[in-house]
């Protein structure tokens, strides 16, 4: 294992970090608050470190073969959260340093789970370094699932490798390119967002925020009330439009754009037909309990919906107040997810499609022996190894989801607490079901262990659990 | 689809069942109970019903095929449900048939969920008739496991196929002998178990029926006490013995006992070592809140742990009052079940086994692409229908935990109790947690819609999932 070959890019990521940080730092200055002197500080140490090690390591080739790899994006995480954990450990938060390196991990993943209340009284570098945390790792987390998990054979993900779903004319061969079409498509995503947020009635500063949380269904916002703090109906459909934009794959997007059509796709199919009847059953629930216009009930409906769904983790209401069947369809959607390479996190719309249709496939075999069906997916057939890999992956989420429910019990949560901080965690949603850390909680009281593991169970999430826990097997270390 | 195929052999069951009935009659008639007329009536009823239909289709050959023979299945199990919950409808117990048919149901699938209260002042010929419901299904539920499931290859389980398993020299090529080899040994681990019952103190009514929901891994009472009921911890281990000795394969018994020796088997060692694991852990955590001597703590420790694991459901004591780490113990274990081949249900070690050999395996091929190794279980190549079968159970067995899950929150339940009760009911353990339906608390006030359902999913439990919602495709219909 060559170390060495993995310092230089964490080399260059450091100094990444450190010029972001100066953005609040500016921002803070504005706002005459003393913490732009502490991201100031921060960015001043942690981007001399990053130029000290790309020196140092000049001209060690970079990661290259498999462990490699694994090793990079396993470190390249937890490095990024440890140096984007500085400036809130030090600032005016008074936070320990579990709490900031928690709420960076979260940032990062897009998860947006928080341990911070007040968030209305925050200066304002605060606020955007958590927003910059989430748009950063948004493209981390796009980057992954375009390029390294399909390379890698994560869980089925070898379907979507560029290579073998374009294989008559090869548009993204150079990778140049495209990585530059993917920036402007993120960006682009990004300010219309903004735009619309600020036309809806949001300052400058929410819009900046929200929309940077928004496209990376990241989550964090500027008030513990979250989306709850805008009236009107207009800026939930904005949401919800963008969230659900981010959650399709954005090769999609980009191949659509390109050819001025949008075909149908299984991912996005399903994702429709899931939200819409987890919204209808929620508005029929809420009716119950809730006395308002049905519109504007339907429109929070859907927006909830939707920002557990694309693992956004926005609250326009504490939807848990709607009683237990509303509490199950929330509980619920926390593990699906969105679609793959797209900033959402959770189980995948793919490999539900390609489960069912697994199934379906087995049932006809058990009762017909002698005819031959198979799997089908998008209108091909699915190779055994995308099936063994969806399969395994479906294991592996149970598996983790409920060894990591078991640590938080351990830890003295209660059984509904402990479930859902571990699903929303690894499905990097944001908040959970119950009193704690349902969307009007938060995860600050949660004993330090516990946050500890959800914030390596929310980076296990994201490396969607293979990539990350084959550190732990000896057979990658040993030669 | 011959549906006369199956009309016999259902008939024969009715003929089983209300010969049956004359024991918990003659036993209400030597206590003076009315209700032995009931069971009297019951029996004859049924008897001439199943006699009628003796004659009826006689000469019409048995189920045969692939879809006739999981069609006798399902239809015997809910035929056996419905015949026996005839007495307890029309018994001075005063409950609505939903209520019979769930207690039936639970006694026939060997899960021991209760809806009734008061069990200690119940007559005998009630207790009795539970009682035997849960030993005639736990004979139901090995020759499921040993011939019925591995022959229709559902989950893996034709790992343990008789043909496959014994290539060398086919001792029970002749079934014959080997339904008497079992029945011989169901038989006499019964007698074994109350005789010992008995020595430690039970009368003999109570020896006979805890000796029957012991060997069938049931869970039934005569107390709403349950084992908590009798002083000592005497009459604990010889519980734990029996019950850890019914959730063996019973072909392993067989065996061992012909060659007088037994070799190490996967399956054992693993429900060994998640016994002695949790029982430890319960253990420990316990102590913080029991006091009491140590030997008697971990004597129920290890009581509720193997109860819980070997889907039994006894309970020494309410351990749902240690604290959420023991609730999290109790809460997995319901998910873990016995070996397969006995009368414990739930995933099942080897499958267990299979599959963290699998993802070992998985782990080794990613790090070093160019090495074949191979998922081996008991020293032997794991084929990939057996794989994909239990993958696919996996699957399976947590979408219908899920899936149920959601119908209870539907239908009102709170998370916790919604979660424990679909698995409790899909695993045929018995008791949840949570304070309705845990060890202290009965299934009484959930609602009927609710009973329904987990009815059916116990039977869906007991026939592993796949040979019950083959029944709900449309495939097993069309020719």
């Amino acid at each position: 294992m060559n170390f060495r070959a993995i310092a230089l890019p964490i080399g260059r990521l450091l100094i990444l970090i450190s010029l972001l940080m100066i953005l609040p730092a500016v921002a803070d200055a504005f706002a005459e608050n003393p913490d732009w002197q502490v991201f100031l500080v921060s960015a001043v140490v942690l981007g001399t470190t990053g130029i000290l090690m790309n020196m140092a390591f000049q001209g060690v080739s970079p990661p290259g073969n498999f462990r490699e790899a694994i090793l990079f994006v396993n470190a390249a995480w937890f490095a990024f959260s440890f140096a984007g954990a500085v400036p809130l450990y030090f600032s005016g938060l008074g936070i320990d340093f579990t709490d900031a390196f928690f709420e960076t991990a979260s940032g990062l993943t897009t998860t947006g789970s928080t341990v911070l209340t007040g968030l209305d009284t925050l200066p304002p570098g605060i606020l955007l370094w958590r927003a910059l945390l989430q748009w950063i790792g948004g493209i981390g987390v796009i980057a992954l699932g375009i390029w390294l998990l399909p390379g890698l054979r994560v869980g089925g993900s070898q379907l979507f490798a560029l290579e073998s779903s374009e294989k008559t004319n090869k548009p993204y061969g150079h990778i140049g390119p495209f990585v530059f079409r993917l920036l402007v498509l993120y960006g682009g995503l990004s300010l219309s967002c903004m735009m619309l947020y600020q036309l809806c009635g949001m300052t400058f500063f929410e819009a900046v925020v929200h929309a940077m949380t928004t496209v990376s269904t990241g989550g964090f916002s500027t008030s513990d009330q979250s989306f709850g703090q805008f009236p009107g109906v207009s800026v939930y459909w904005v949401a919800t439009f963008f969230m659900l934009t981010s959650s399709v794959p954005f090769l999609y997007l980009i191949r659509g754009i390109e050819r001025k059509s949008f075909k149908l796709d299984v991912q996005i199919a399903f994702l429709f037909i899931i939200v819409g009847a987890a919204s209808l059953g929620v508005f029929y629930f809420e009716r119950y309990i809730v006395h308002d216009t049905p519109f504007h009930m339907f429109t929070l409906a859907v927006f909830n919906v939707v920002s557990v769904i694309t693992t956004t983790g926005y609250a326009a209401n504490d939807y848990l107040q709607f009683g237990p069947a509303v509490i199950a369809i929330f509980f619920m959607l926390t593990f699906f997810g969105g679609c793959s390479g797209s900033t959402s996190g959770g189980f995948k719309m793919f490999r539900i499609a390609i489960l069912i249709g697994y199934i379906q496939c087995l049932f006809r075999r058990m009762v017909r022996p002698h005819r031959i069906v198979e799997p089908r997916y998008q209108g091909h057939a699915v190779s055994n190894s995308v099936l063994e890999g969806v399969l395994v992956f479906a294991v592996l989420y149970a598996g983790t989801f409920a060894g990591f429910s078991v640590v938080y019990m351990m830890l003295g949560l209660d059984l509904e607490t402990a479930l859902s901080a571990s699903i929303t965690a690894l499905a990097n949603v944001g908040p959970g079901v119950g009193d704690t850390i349902g969307p009007s909680g938060t995860f600050q009281s949660l004993p330090d262990v516990a946050k500890w593991f959800l914030a390596i169970e929310m980076i296990l999430g994201r490396l969607e659990i293979l990539a990350g826990i084959l550190l732990l097997t000896p057979d990658f270390w040993l030669e």
